[in-house]
């Protein structure tokens, strides 16, 4: 077999030590530790409270640790996607400065925008620089500080959104393994349902119009629920059939972590039984970039060669898609 | 010929009606018309100054046009690659926001932070994915409101940026023309002297840490421009060798409009005689990502089919690149 695939050799990851249980939320907003683990399965998410620390210090530790693990020269590598809705800077790409700090000096960079579905755009993305063999090895980090951007006095949102970052390895394979197939999709018309009012170009904050609430993560839990359940089915029935598969065949279904509910009923509708679903919600809530990469490090040592991983996504924009692949190795 | 190239197949732009010019900048900071053109080469640079537009609405005029002028049904795009650093929110993607503006329905999207480089590293990521064979066409747009990140009391930065989007199509071409090479690169410890310190999630904006100066372009002017002369003439001369090409075989070099004298020491640097140097930073500025396509769009009835055109971009990251490629049609 002749063509080149890009298949994930290796998995990082990085969580704040602080953890913000349902408890201490508790104190912060009308909320409680039963309302929340019932509706989302949260019970604690990670939070980088260091002053002046941004998205690219955690993706620093997740992808240092990657490099070690895999034993991979940082010379060596050639691209480095970083998927994030929370930059360091407006200006210059968050993967830049992930370069600097990990010493991948001749790999280009940039920043992948495309909220909670960033991770597999990213990697579907780097993929495509690997199978026209223009590349060898790509890093794609997903990573997000998103207490930097949530407004915790806002009890509908506070609940779900933590901060984390993964990254992967992927490498040129001869033999078949990696990414097999991908179906990626955006409708922008979602956008008032889910996203920030200020902070971009249509509304700079600005001191005379400054408003707490207006630079935060704004939600309508229900539309997004309803529309995220929907979409992930979808696509990912549609990406087994395009593949000649039944949900039998999966493996593992790796999905977005947005909330237990939403994982739960996207893996019932596409007819994946609920032991193949992994899920680690209930430790960092909702990472947005970060989620399925931190799954893949969770649990890397549950995937054995030649499993089946079905990868699902939905998020702002709306953005969501499926990726199918074939897992490349053992883990040692 | 079989082999899948990425072509160039037409080209939009807009800006926006209003014109900051030299005389008015003369009124806001202390400056001249006489040292800017000296300095820059600039003498006005477009504004948009309706109150709630963002960069998509740049986008939406330039797409749109780009869709006419090539008679291209909007339900035939695959995918649509935004490349700004303005974006209309943090969340979700300006290329989401297009798509829903202008009817691409079937195509997935996402925006790319790279800065100034953002352009060349966008279509150099679309053509990928026509080259894998798992698109067809795409659009990427280069598009920023910078005004939105300016501060209008720095001489130093505003009298240089302007705001402006320009948009290509790519089309699978099987004849040998579009994209031949690139050489993309970044270098993330160039970051402190071109970046906007506060805004990101390294220092959110907060009522309390509010400093009107600290969401803005920041610049260390000679550092950046001694940097972008030494590697955009690099990265010139470097795919000239590596298509075993000279000065001479290039038609047009098509560079970052980001300072006229820097342009024209890139240009003979590299051995590109100055006729051959095609600008329009007199009448935008550095409009960032939306030189380049800007450039295409302003001189594009000068391109005929078969010319070799080389495009060179240098920005905050730092960020670089050189693109080499053959023009795919005649304009009517």
């Amino acid at each position: 077999m002749s063509k080149i695939t890009a298949a994930i050799t290796g998995v990082g990851g990085y969580v704040p030590e602080y953890k913000l249980t349902n408890k201490i939320l508790e104190g912060m907003v009308d909320t409680n530790d039963d309302w929340i683990v019932s509706r989302t399965g949260i019970k604690e998410r990670r939070i980088l409270n260091e002053e002046g620390k941004g998205t690219s210090h955690m993706c620093e530790f997740a992808v240092k640790e990657l490099l070690k693990k895999t034993n991979t020269d940082p010379l060596s590598i050639d691209l480095v996607i970083c998927a994030t809705t929370t930059p360091d800077f407006i200006f210059p790409p968050t993967a830049n400065l992930i370069c600097d700090m990990v010493g991948t000096k001749n790999a280009f960079s940039y920043d992948l925008q495309a909220a909670c579905s960033g991770f597999l755009f990213g990697i579907s993305t780097a993929a495509q620089f690997i199978e026209t063999g223009k590349y060898k090895k790509a890093i794609v980090v997903g990573a997000d500080k998103m207490s930097s951007i949530i407004n915790y006095k806002d009890r509908t949102t506070c609940i779900i959104f933590g901060d984390g970052a993964g990254a992967v390895l992927l490498e040129a394979d001869t033999e078949g393994f990696g990414i097999q197939d991908s179906i990626l999709k955006t409708d922008g018309s979602g956008f008032p349902y889910l996203h920030a009012k200020a902070g971009g170009s249509r509304k700079p904050i600005t001191k005379e119009n400054f408003d707490d609430a207006d630079q935060y993560v704004y939600q309508e839990g229900a539309y997004v629920y309803k529309n995220a359940v929907k979409n992930m089915s979808e696509v990912a029935s549609q990406i087994l059939k395009d593949n000649n598969l039944t949900p039998n065949d999966i493996d593992w279904l790796v999905s977005h972590q947005a909330n237990r509910r939403i994982i739960e009923a996207t893996a019932e509708r596409a007819g994946i039984p609920l032991e193949k679903v992994l899920m680690n919600i209930e430790k960092y809530g909702n990472t947005t970039a970060a989620t399925i990469p931190l799954v893949l490090w969770d649990f890397e040592n549950k995937f054995k060669k030649g499993d089946k991983l079905l990868m699902v996504a939905f998020g702002g924009g709306f953005t969501w898609g499926a990726v199918y692949l074939k897992w490349a190795y053992n883990n040692k």
